[in-house]
């Protein structure tokens, strides 16, 4: 149960989608950042985009925003949740592109601080193809998700049945996340 | 040095300015979301949140964000910098409200982690008085601000000139932190 109370059924309106209810001031600009980050236009794919979540999300143990976006991710990737779940156990030996695994590494350098990520880290992504705004999309995909993942859990809110996460898949690939809730 | 190339002369566009003119796109759903949470109408002041925000920003160590803040904060306090400067130093000693200070005990939590908020934390906050809403919003900024402080620094922007942000000060009061950058 939520530590404050969202005034929703929490099992119908779980992780961040109560909290999205209860502060609809908040939940607009947090659901076009998403929209923007995930779904816009982009060189990196809205698969690749949803990994990046999903893999900063289980660092940061948030088990609703893993699970939802691992499942966004497995939706809109070829190689499905196999690939997801693999990159989350060990993004260096995951079967992904070399530019993707060094986009992770950089991702993982955001979670743990601002200050871990090295020149070295930016220029090993560069050498691999990424260009600066997939340098920049990733560092604020992965910092956007230290944002979600402290508010979907700082406040306690429950995580989803499994199932419910793949139907949310189809419902965000056909509507993107502004108006989630 | 940023980490990228912004196309902007730095020193003239420190810190998350730069990214903002950078990438337009993310910029306007980062200053709506800035703008809600820290100049929305609220019960608490302005300068309380910006408190908030400078306290989790010196705690993340980082320096543009913490010393913006900062100044924001002592702009709308009547106290002014030296009471942000003992919160920042300690917020148990600091002449603020009991309620604020159980409000900042919760933030320094979310920075911590999602997972390291208690019912205890908020229940304690609630015993002062804080509202839903107000728990809400604090978790939100202080989640936020684990968010900008990644950004600011894992893009390795510059910091500014000190009295830089009591400028920037009055330009965030008079227009807000939409079309910043």
């Amino acid at each position: 149960m939520a530590h404050i109370d969202l005034g929703v059924d929490e099992r119908k309106s779980p992780g961040i989608n109560g909290l999205m209810q209860f502060r609809p001031e908040t939940a607009k600009p947090l659901g076009a950042l998403a929209d923007v980050l995930l779904r816009g236009p982009n060189s990196l794919t809205p698969g690749e985009r949803e990994l990046i979540a999903a893999y900063v999300s289980g660092l940061n143990d948030c088990e609703f925003c893993r699970d939802s976006h691992s499942a966004f991710a497995a939706a809109q990737l070829e190689q499905g949740l196999p690939l997801v779940e693999q990159v989350r156990a060990d993004r260096n030996t995951a079967p992904i592109s070399a530019k993707l695994r060094a986009l992770l590494a950089i991702a993982a350098a955001v979670r743990e601080g601002g200050r871990t990520v090295t020149g070295e880290l930016v220029e090993a992504a560069k050498a691999e193809g990424a260009t600066d705004v997939e340098v920049h999309d990733t560092v604020l995909i992965a910092a956007a998700f230290c944002m979600f993942n402290r508010y979907v859990d700082g406040l306690g809110t429950l995580p989803a049945d499994p199932e419910d996460y793949v139907h949310a898949a189809h419902h965000i690939i056909a509507n993107g996340y502004q108006g989630l809730g």
